[in-house]
C-alpha cells in the first residue's frame, strides 16, 4: 500500500511526537486522524480527524480503520491487541512485532543480545527470591526495573551497597521486572534512523544526550564520540532495522564506554517511534525525523539526513516553559511549544533548537 | 491585547497560506479557528477549529469573534465590511486600514504616489470614453486592469498598437478599471516584510521572481540587484508598514528598471498578507515568513530573518504537482503539498525549495 498525497494516516496517540507527525503529514498534503483515549491532548489540533475512546474499544477501532489508509503510532506502549486488531484491516507501520520486542525489557534485551549486540547484563526477576540471586550475579550497584511501562525514570529503582533489596523490590510493586548491571558510561548517546518500505535506511547522524532526573534533557548533534564509534552506532541502527523488518523511523539508544580496548558502545534501548533526540532534525538537518517517518509510513521514498550544522536541542520542561518569551526574543534560537495548558512538573512542554552553521562540509 | 501560548487565532480564508500560518501556529503552542465560506479547502486539515460561511454572515462572524484571541487574514479580498464588523469585538491585525488601501488598485497606486514612490504612470477608467483619453495620455503598450478582485493575471488585459481600446474594455465588463503605464522592466523583486505590534520592523532579503501567464512561477533570494537597490527596496518596505500602522507581514512588488541614472525601482503592488514569493523562507530563513506573521499578530518579538543560504522556490502549478514522487527523491529538495485533492490548470499545488548552502557570512 503507497499512499496517494491526500491519503489519511491514522495515528494512534495524540501527544506531542504525534502532533508533530501530523504537522509533516501536512507539509506533504496528507491529512491525520489521531486515535488516543485523552479528551485533549497536543496533537489532536494538528489533525484532521480525532477519535477519542479506549484502545481496546473494538468498534471505534474498527471505524478509525475504515477512514484511514495506514496506521503508526507516536509511543510503544499502545497494546499489542489494539495494532493486531488494526492490523487486520489495514497496514499498520511499523508492525505489531516491533512493538512486541520493545514493550518489554527482557524481550527487548533478549532481541538485542540474540543480534550479538553488547547489553548491559541482565538477569528475570519473577519475585523477591530472583532478586536476591540476581543482585549476587550482577553486583552492586545494579537497576531493578518493570519489564513493561516504564518511562522517562518511572518503574526503576537503583540497589545500591546497603540497599534493602526486598525493600526495593517492594516499590517497584508486584509486576514482573528486570534486573540490569550497572554501566560506568562515558556518554549517552542514540542513533535515530528509518527504513522505507522497499528497505532503504537512512540514519541520521548520532547524537549525545543529557538526561536530568532520568528525562531527557540536552541533545546534540553530532555527538563527541570517534568516527568509528558513530559508524559503528548506525551500523547497529541498520542491523535492529533489520531485524524487526521495519518500517519507519526509530531510535537505539546506546551508552559510550571506555575499556582498555579503547571507545565502545553498549544498546540501551530501543524505542520503535520518533524520538525526542531526534526534534534537532527539524531545523537541524534537511528532511525531519517526522518528515522521514510519514515518508516512510506513506512508502514514499526516504529523504535525506545531511546535517545543516551543529545543532542543539533543549527541551523546555515544567517551568522552563515560562521562559518563551525571553527564547523567542533570542535570534539563534528557534521554538516549539507544544500546546500543553497546564504547566506541571517533569511534563514536557517543548523545545528550543539552535543550529550553529559550518563552514566545511558535514556531508 | 498580547497572546499567550494555547490562544486561538481566527485565519479569515482557507488557502494555502492559512494552512501554512496554521502549521506555523502549531508550531508556537498556538490553536488556530479557520472562517472561509468553502466547504473544502486546504487550511481546514491544520486548524483546531473551523466555520464554513460567508463573509456577510453576521451572527457566523459574532460566534467566531467570541472564539478567538485575534483575527487575521490570508488574502486580501475579504470584505472590509466583514472586518470591520470583525474589529468592533476582536483585534484585527492587520486592520482594515491595510485592506481598504490595497483592494482597489486606483487607492493603492494613490496611496503609493502620496507616500513619493515611484509607480507606474496611471489613470482611473470610469467608462470607454475615459480610456480612449487615458490611453492617448500614457501611450501604448499600456494595461487596462479592474480596479478590485484581480490575482495572477485574472481581471487585466495589454492594450497594444492596434487595439481596439473598446473592445479591450468590454472584455473586462462594466467593472471600474484603471490604466496604468508598461513598465521595461529589468526583473520583478520582492520585498516581504513583517511589523510588530511595538512598532519594530524585520525584513528579509530581497527576492526575484519569475512569473509564467502571470502566475509567480519561481522565486529566488537573494535577488540579482546591488546592494543599494537591495537596501533601497527594504527601505520601501519599512515606509510603507509605517504608514500603515502595520502589524503582521506584507508584500512589496518591485520591478527593477534601468536607465541613464542606472537601477531604480518602481512599486508594482502591496500584498496584505503572507506572499508566494516568501515561501523560500519555511528552509531558507531562521523565522518563516509564516511564523514571522504569527509572532507579529501575537504581539510577540518578530524573529531573525537571517536567511540559510542561497534559496531557490519554484511552484508547482497543475500537472506540475504530478511529478511529486520525482521530486521527493531528490535529497535536495524539500516539497509541500497543500493538500488539493483535484489537478486544475494554473492551481497553485504545492511548491518546491532548495537551499544551497554558503561558505561566507549572509549576515
Amino acid at each position: 500500500m503507497i499512499l496517494s498525497p491526500g491519503a489519511t494516516i491514522g495515528i494512534l496517540g495524540a501527544g506531542q511526537l504525534g502532533r508533530m507527525l501530523a504537522m509533516a503529514a501536512l507539509k506533504l498534503g496528507l491529512r491525520t486522524h489521531i486515535f488516543a483515549p485523552e479528551a485533549a491532548a497536543p496533537a489532536y489540533d494538528a489533525a484532521a480527524a480525532r477519535t477519542v475512546a479506549a484502545f481496546d474499544d473494538e468498534a471505534a477501532l474498527a471505524r478509525f480503520a475504515e477512514g484511514v489508509d495506514v496506521v503508526t503510532f507516536e509511543f510503544e506502549n499502545v497494546p499489542t491487541a489494539t495494532v493486531e486488531f488494526l492490523a487486520e484491516r489495514v497496514a499498520v507501520r511499523p508492525g505489531v512485532r516491533a512493538l512486541a520486542q520493545t514493550q518489554d525489557r527482557l524481550t527487548e534485551k533478549t532481541f538485542l543480545r540474540d543480534l550479538g549486540l553488547k547489553t548491559a547484563p541482565f538477569a528475570k526477576v519473577e519475585d523477591a527470591g530472583a532478586l536476591v540471586r540476581a543482585v549476587a550475579e550482577l553486583g552492586r550497584p545494579a537497576i531493578l526495573k518493570t519489564r513493561r511501562f516504564g518511562y522517562d525514570g518511572k518503574g526503576q529503582s537503583l540497589i545500591r551497597e546497603g540497599s534493602n533489596v526486598a525493600a526495593v523490590h517492594r516499590t517497584l510493586g508486584p509486576a514482573p521486572m528486570i534486573l540490569e548491571g550497572f554501566v560506568a558510561f562515558e556518554r549517552e548517546v542514540s542513533v535515530v534512523a528509518a527504513r522505507s518500505l522497499e528497505g532503504e535506511i537512512v540514519a541520521y547522524e548520532l547524537c549525545e544526550n543529557e538526561h536530568e532526573r532520568h528525562i531527557l534533557a540536552r541533545t546534540r548533534a553530532p555527538a563527541r564520540v570517534s568516527p568509528e564509534t558513530a559508524a559503528e552506532a548506525k551500523r547497529i541502527a541498520g542491523q535492529v532495522l533489520e531485524a524487526l523488518e521495519y518500517v519507519g523511523v526509530l531510535a537505539v539508544e546506546l551508552f559510550v564506554v571506555r575499556d582498555r580496548h579503547g571507545e565502545g558502545l553498549i544498546v540501551n534501548e530501543i524505542a520503535p517511534r520518533v524520538h525526542n533526540s531526534g526534534h534537532w532534525t527539524i531545523e537541524g538537518a534537511q528532511t525531519s525525523q517526522f518528515e522521514q517517518h510519514v515518508r516512510a509510513i506513506a512508502g514514499w521514498p526516504l529523504g535525506a539526513s545531511t546535517r545543516r550544522g551543529r545543532a542543539e536541542m533543549h527541551n523546555l520542561i515544567g517551568e522552563d516553559a515560562e521562559e518563551w518569551r525571553d527564547i523567542l526574543a533570542q535570534p539563534d534560537l528557534s521554538l516549539h511549544l507544544y500546546g500543553k495548558l497546564e504547566i506541571r512538573p517533569d511534563r514536557k512542554m517543548g523545545h528550543v533548537t539552535r543550529v550553529f552553521p559550518e563552514t566545511q562540509n558535514n556531508g
